[in-house]
């Protein structure tokens, strides 16, 4: 299968090393619009060849988006008004509802498959692309009713064969409510927190003796890409911003908890939050 | 040597368990108010008897004080009322100015050795403790002028045979304040999040599935027992309220700035997080 990624960062440049691994492309074709990314993705072989859409389109099976969320809804219809009755597209966005809806009424609707593979690092370009991205993971399949048949069975035959879970969501709207919950909000707790410590605090040097209290679990996030972040939190802006204040309320009751030294309201809310050990062990 | 463990839970289960790895303690004793806790630390060989403090301080060398930071003023004044001149006291408690202040005018003073080894899991109990604890991490000495030479020499030559870096500290203040913004703030902060989708979100089997988005990494903490954290929040409330008010007001300022479509603040505020890298890498 020849594969066209269009965007080879973290993402597009992991999926090329893993379709590689597994023997699913027998080349890999890259657009991109970053010079020092597209040196980067060809020094570390994630593409045979830096192209452009057109020329990638020409020759491609299979078409995958992969680039900031800001950009994909309009570069997504594009790629479909030029597509062929034996490409499939598919998109690796992290936000659903715009897309969905931007390519809704597009005759070629049928030729893309819509999908969030639910993996990340804090790091991101190609350097940070990783051989072992992906598997084990969880990857969501949108309106897959709004799919062909042959596209959706070359998408999830990719999915299942480096190893991840499907599962299938009806709608973007639905699928981005729970990203803001699950990934979102965690990306702009550990943003604060950074900022929290870093206006704060001094001296540095203590800060990094003192690591291993758990600071670095919770801030690690704070790594991540503006490039990435912030076009997601604002395409995803109401949900983000629902989740965001009762986030700030929930902290706002443990702050008074504390400051009326409420033992029983502490406790009660600590047994309370164990109880996420249930979903995430 | 022959040490007493005094509260034999994650901590000082884990305590024991490295000591006797690393061939330093012959016979560990130890001291366990819980029945159910003392029977697992017995099933899991952490420790070879059971005793009072009096049976256990009458044959130690050390005495590790291991307990809950609400008890551990008192404990130490009790066990300092008792210790002789051959005995080595030390603590290890995540909270220290009331501790160090309670036992500042003791006559024994200079046999106890105020520590703070900067290790721990979201577990709890002697059923958590590890044989890998410690290592690699930073072990804290307060007010190393308080204690006597030889007191010092076994305490820190512990620390250093398990794989410790040792840091001094002048005084519980100053640890209580960096504890505050590199331990106590993440914890809050998880717990806190963890009760925002456990709140909002109905659909766990959603959560569940989801999960790989960064979610993991900022809630883990949430299943750390309010056993030890209450007191914690509470013996460091005004530090711990001052990173708190800090912390809210950053979530605020990145609240506005997705309310208000602000991309470039928004960026420039994750530029500036992502320097945080400076101290956690």
């Amino acid at each position: 299968m020849k594969v066209l990624i269009v965007g080879v960062g973290l993402i597009g440049g992991s999926f090329a090393l893993v379709l590689r691994k597994h023997g699913i492309a027998d080349e890999i074709l890259g657009v991109e619009q970053s010079p020092c990314h597209a040196e980067q993705a060809l020094q570390r072989g994630l593409v045979d060849r830096i192209v452009s859409l057109e020329e990638g389109m020409a020759v491609a099976d299979l078409i995958v988006l992969a680039v900031p969320v800001d950009a994909l809804p309009l570069l997504a219809v594009k790629v479909l008004n030029r597509v062929g009755d034996h490409q499939t597209v598919m998109d690796m966005g992290s936000i659903k509802e715009e897309l969905c809806d931007a390519v809704s009424q597009h005759p070629r609707r049928a030729r893309f498959v819509a999908t969030h593979p639910m993996w990340g690092t804090e790091y991101s370009g190609p350097a940070a692309a990783r051989e072992d991205a992906f598997a084990g993971r969880t990857a969501v399949i949108l309106e897959r009713e709004r799919s062909a048949e042959d596209a959706l069975e070359v998408v999830e035959g990719i999915y299942d064969r480096i190893g991840m879970q499907r599962i299938a969501m009806s709608s973007g709207e639905e699928h981005d409510l729970h990203a803001a919950y699950v990934s979102h909000i965690s990306h702009i707790t550990s943003f604060a927190l950074a900022l929290t410590v870093l206006e704060k605090e001094r001296e540095e040097q203590h800060i990094f003796d003192l690591a291993g209290g758990g600071f670095e679990s919770t801030v690690r996030l704070a790594k991540s890409s503006a490039t990435t972040w912030t076009p997601i939190f604002l395409k995803n802006k109401y949900n983000v911003l629902d989740v965001l204040r009762e986030h700030i309320h929930q902290l706002q009751i443990l702050r008074k908890m504390i400051e009326t030294d409420d033992v029983e309201g502490l406790n009660a809310a600590m047994h309370r939050a164990n109880s996420i050990q249930r979903i995430i062990d």
